[in-house]
Formats: C-alpha cells, structure tokens, sequence
C-alpha cells in the first residue's frame, strides 16, 4: 500500500524564487527574422548604426527656413518679408544654396537646403503670394535637427540582450535593418500526470477529470516569450513518468503537473530524484504547498500541483519568472490596482497566502471557494497577498490587487 | 505652391478618445479554434457546463476518509484507530461502502468512497500497518467538495465576450471542450505616406529616411489582438493616397501615418474628407499634435504623425484603446511604478504632455531630445503625463511612471 510522506520542511516563496533563478539560465541559441515579426523578441547582438540619423540637416517644425540674419528684429507689426523660393518636397529637393532675403517651405523633418540655417514656425509667419511674412526672429540653429542629432554612424542603438519593444523596433527600421538576430523562444515540455486525467473531448468515466492544467500551463507558456510542447498525459507509473521526463529534458524546460491520486507526486519525487536532483519539494505558500523544483539531464524541472487553481497560481508565481529567464525577457511588471476589500477576510494558513479576487467598483470580492474551484480562477480579475504574519483582512480596508491576464 | 493649413483648434485627449471610442465597434465575426491557441483570445458564446464539476463528491486533502463519527473525541494522546480498508487509486476506486471503524485513503482531488462523510488530513494521523491514528475529529463534511460545489451543470462559466485569460481557458478543458468559437482578430491595415520614406534594405538617396512608422505601428496592432496588414508605402500624391484608403478601407481599420513632406498630412486630410469624414484633426498634447481620426466606407482611419516618436506615442495613447475595442479586450492596464525625477523638468508647451524617462535605481531620467529623435522612444521605459497646467517638475519629485512594452 502507499506510503504517504507528509511534507517535512516548507520553503518561502522568496527562498525558492532564488533556488530558481540560480538554477536557470537564458537560452543562447538564436535565429535571424524578419523585422516586422521582432516585437517581444529578444536582440542577440548589438544593432549599431552604420549612417548618421538624421542622415540630413532637417526641420524640426513645420515652417519656413532662411538665413536666421534676415528674421533679427521681426515682429508682429514690423514684420520682416522674405521671397519664397521653393518648397522641400520628397523626391523633388530644393537644390540651389538659399541667398539672404529667401526662404524655403519645409515641414517637419524636411532637409534643410544649404545656405539656411534656421526654421521660422508656420505659426510665426504669413504668406501671401511669393511673400513670406516673419513674426518674430529666430536664432542660428533654431528649429533644426544636425545630421546625426538623434544617432552617430557607429553608435550601438539597440544592444544585444534587450527586449525588442515596439520603440526598439523602429530602431531597428531607422536603421534600415530588414531582418534581426533573436534569441530562440525556448520549448518548453507540458506533461499531465494522473491515470484519473482525460484529454478533453473524450468522455469522463468515474472518478476522472479533464486535462486542465496543460491548457493553463500552456497558455502561461506562450505569453511569457516560451514555446510549450504537449506532450500529453501519463499515467500514475513510475516508468511511464520517468519516460515521460527523459522525453521532456529534450526540451528547454520541463513542466509536469501531478495528478491528484495517491502516490502521484512521490513518483514523480522519485523519478527527478532517480534521474537527476530535487532542488526543492514543498512551499509555505496557500495555494501551491506541493510544488517541485529540480533538474534532469540539466533541464529545469517543475511539478506544478495536480490542483488546477494552485497549479495557475504558482504558474504566476514561480513559472512565469523562470519562463522570463530563460527567453530573456526582462522581469513581469503585472497591472495593479488599489482597492477596497469588499468583506472581512480571515486568512489564517500561517503561510503566505494567494486570494483571487474580482473587481467590482473600486472593491475587490473574493472569489475563492475551495482550493480544488477551477472558478475561483475564472472569475477573479486578480489576486492579493496576505503575508504569513497578517490574518485578517478588515472590510474596506485597501489592498493592492495585482492583475491577471 | 502648395499651402500649408496651420491646426486651428485643438482637441483634448479625453475628448478625442471620446470620439474614436463612439467610432468603434467589436468586429463580431467569429471563428472556432483550438482551446490550446485560445489564450487571449475573447470568447464569442457562453460556455455552458453540461455536467456537474467536481462530476463526484472529492477530497479537498491528502488524507483519510472515514465517517466522521468515528473521529468524535479523538486527540494526540488518545487517537482513534481506524482500519486502513483501501486506497482510492485512479483507475483503481474503491467500491465498497465503507463502515464504520473503516478508513480508505485518498489524495486531493480523490473520489469519497460511499458510506464515508469526512476527509481527516494525513497531518492528523499516524499510520503504521494496516491502522491509522486520528488524532484530531472532522465533523460531517470536512474537507469534502461536494459534486457539483464548484460548476453545476446548465451554469454558465464563461460568458461571451469575455476575455480568455489562463484560467477562463482552464475553466473551458474542465467543461471538456476541444475548440472554443472566439471574435476574429482584426485586420488592420498599415500604410506609410510619404515620397521621402523607403523601404528598409534600399539604398537612402538625398533627404530620404526609412519607413519607420510600420514597424512600430505592426508591433502595436500585433500586441493588441488585432492582425496588421501592412500596404506598403505611398507617394505623396492625392490620388495614390486616395487609392490607398479605398484598399485599407476593405480592413477592419486604417492606420496612416504621415510623411514628413509638406502638404502630406493636408493630402490625407483631403483624401479622408473627399471618400468618409474627417471626425477629429489636432490634438492638444505633446507631441502628436498633427493626429487625424475619421471613417472611410464605414472604417475608421488613423491617420498618425510622420515623426516616428510622435507616431509612437500616440499610437499608445490612441490607437491601442482603439484596437482593444475593436478586438473585444478589456482596456489594457499597463505596469505603473513610483519614480523620483531625475532632474528638473520644464514642460510648458501649453500642451499635455507625454515625457518619455528611462528607470535607473528608483529614478527617472527624461529621454527625451527632440520630438524628431527615434532614441527618445528606444532608450525610454515609459513615459509620464504632465497636465496641461504643469510647467515644471522639480528635482526629486514624485512621478508615476507608466511602462511600454
């Protein structure tokens, strides 16, 4: 008959976070992309520029450029006029050198013609005709962006390791960089263990559930920067789990989630220990106590709880950060929001606990039923932290509700 | 000579958000996919339980079931022992009516055998052999999940329209479902204007930039669940950009952005007048003053400044609450973080004001050169809002820092 092994020593939640990130490395490998699939993506090399930006003299207004001499002492009443040259349009440059006494219309971001050296804004000015009248005078050097202002030909703009934000992105185009060096997303293996789980769409015999965790596990995997492979369900055997690790440690990382039968999670406690080490076994968080951290064949190696609710919530906890780690992306920075507890709480685990909650008008209700509620997830907009030393939470007292999705 | 119209009365940023937020509806076509692509997506139907969850009465803890009188008057010191009769295995239930003096052991999660009405926590027990030690009583129902306590059959667990975070989507595989009917993403189409913009790879010849704008706008559209169509480049020539906005029109919506030549901005202007209706053109924020809003055959149009930092800018302010509600997502809940002002700042553009920073040790060092600076938007982490009546913001200041990406 199985033994039971309660567990002996709980960990912190910071203490196995640190376990974690030690044990955790970005993966190197990298692949070349077209640009306008780089957003969210991590740069594997240094983008250095190889021209200056702006690669021209030009406006920084919309307005007329001239000689900033022939604009000293303009006003409103004595305004200075100057003859209108030309105009800076794409494909057809004014190409002579601007004389005292012109100017030339430019907007923004236009070259300014040799001979200028200042822009007088639209809004200072009037044109009637050939005529342009200045309001007001502007400096040697008003309104214009030198050549290489914004970037240096040999300046690094983007360096390797940053995370490629839609503002990277158009680095990179200013640049004129066509494709860039990624680091691969890495794979990540998802295995539901449990002899009681059935894939979806078949029918449910008794006693038996339906494979949820691989679809939240999965969905986690894929908005944090990982590719998940499913690599289906196995049953409460202790080869069949040790298989279905060895096959795992093929990819990047391994997720299992245990079963809720009897014995299940010491196989797998077995089968990581037998194969490889167990970093940590058990955590003094509510929910997500029986969670296992450990490495096969030198892969990262999680047992998420079989419970569907403490398996997402630790999966916000501890996967996504090592997730992040390995793709290279820089720390989660979830939404919060304040709010007031819409009814007393008693959360008195002596372990830090997780409440979901739901926003409602500025109040955060509970929605936590039973720790096996697969709707306490569904419902809440996202969770608050009761630290292991607080038991109770006031009605209308505030909290910081931190935001899922 | 082509006249440049000067902006006349500029719109607030509330009001203009009011005005493409009238303007906009959820695309509601729909489409079925797989549950394990449906994170993220925004569920077109209601899903209905068509079977009770948890489909039998289980244990909330690892444990022994027994019938809870057995239990009454036990303690440390004069446990009450039971007879170990089974172990609920999955795939291996025990069938038996359970009696009295009998125990069966059981996992979370684990069916509650017939005639047993309490789950004691294995923390409370000893076994040795065949015997088990209660060292605590349960009363009637303790640590049980009744069948049908967490989704009863007919309930409605997600609804449509709602937004398939990890754990809706959990809540669909215990619902047992392969597919999920979610809204189609939007089409979105992307085109740069502009007879000075290039395409990335070629060759700069005089006063030519490259086509930054849609590889900024591309990663945005991406980001916010809708599906960018890029339309390449357009000349700036009245009926090249009309033909433009006749095709992006067959999309869901259109973005322009505008060359930097002069007259481009006034040629869309013309162009959106002539085939729909110019609903908001000018804005009273810094930068992105020179935004456009209307409707063509019944799409919205974009039509975004030429500068890549002002494109950018409002892109986060405008067009993302825009796609989200084209796509049916809640609006987006960016990180916010504290920061002290790095140096004084003087913003008195008479403008509301976006102040792109960079995030050093709790600090925040404004980025921002000139509105023409693409290094404004790569080195920034975020930006902060001045309102219209702030005109400095001292040293050491307390500032709330809303994070890209």
């Amino acid at each position: 008959m199985t033994e039971m092994r309660p567990f002996k020593r709980l960990l912190s939640r910071e203490a196995a976070m640190g376990i974690i990130a030690a044990n955790i490395q970005r993966i190197d490998r990298t692949e070349s992309i077209p640009l306008e699939e780089a957003q969210y993506r991590v740069l594997a090399e240094d983008a250095v520029a190889d021209f200056d930006v702006p690669p021209f003299d030009r406006s920084a207004m919309d307005g007329y450029t001239a000689k900033a001499e022939d604009t000293y002492g303009a006003s409103t009443f004595h305004p200075k006029r100057l003859r209108l040259v030309g105009v800076q349009h794409a494909g057809d440059l004014f190409q002579a050198e601007l004389k005292n006494g012109e100017c030339v219309q430019v907007a923004t971001g236009s070259p300014v013609p040799r001979g200028s050296d200042a822009v007088v804004m639209v809004e200072n000015t009037k044109s009637s005709g050939g005529e342009v009248e200045v309001h007001q005078p502007v400096y040697p050097g008003a309104n214009i962006s030198p050549r290489g202002e914004d970037i240096k030909r040999g300046d690094v703009v983007v360096r390797g390791g940053e995370y490629l934000t839609p503002g990277k992105v158009g680095a990179l185009a200013a640049l004129g960089m066509k494709a860039a060096l990624v680091y691969v997303k890495p794979t990540v293996a998802v295995i539901s263990t449990g002899s009681e789980v059935r894939p979806l769409g078949e029918e449910l015999g008794a006693g038996e559930i339906y494979d949820i965790n691989s679809y939240t596990l999965t969905s986690i995997i894929q908005a944090h920067g990982c590719v998940p492979e499913r690599l289906g369900i196995v049953p409460d055997e202790p080869e069949a789990i040790r298989m279905a690790l060895i096959e795992g440690a093929k990819r990047d990382l391994v997720v299992l989630s245990g079963g809720s039968s009897v014995g299940t999670r010491d196989l797998l406690l077995d089968a990581v220990e037998e194969l490889g080490k167990v970093l940590f076994h058990g955590l003094h968080v509510k929910p997500g106590k029986p969670t296992l951290f450990g490495v096969v064949e030198g892969k990262p190696v999680f047992g998420m709880p079989g419970n569907p609710t403490s398996c997402l919530s630790n999966a916000y906890l501890f996967l996504i950060p090592a997730l992040r780690i390995a793709a290279g992306l820089p720390p989660h920075e979830p939404g919060q929001v304040k709010a007031r507890m819409a009814s007393r709480m008693v959360a008195s685990s002596g372990r830090e606990q997780f409440i979901t909650v739901r926003l409602e008008g500025g109040s955060a209700h509970p929605v936590f039923k039973k720790s096996g509620a697969i709707t306490s997830m569904t419902h809440a907009d996202g969770y608050i932290v009761v630290p292991v030393d607080v038991d109770v939470i006031e009605e209308g007292e505030e909290v910081t509700v931190t935001l899922f999705g």
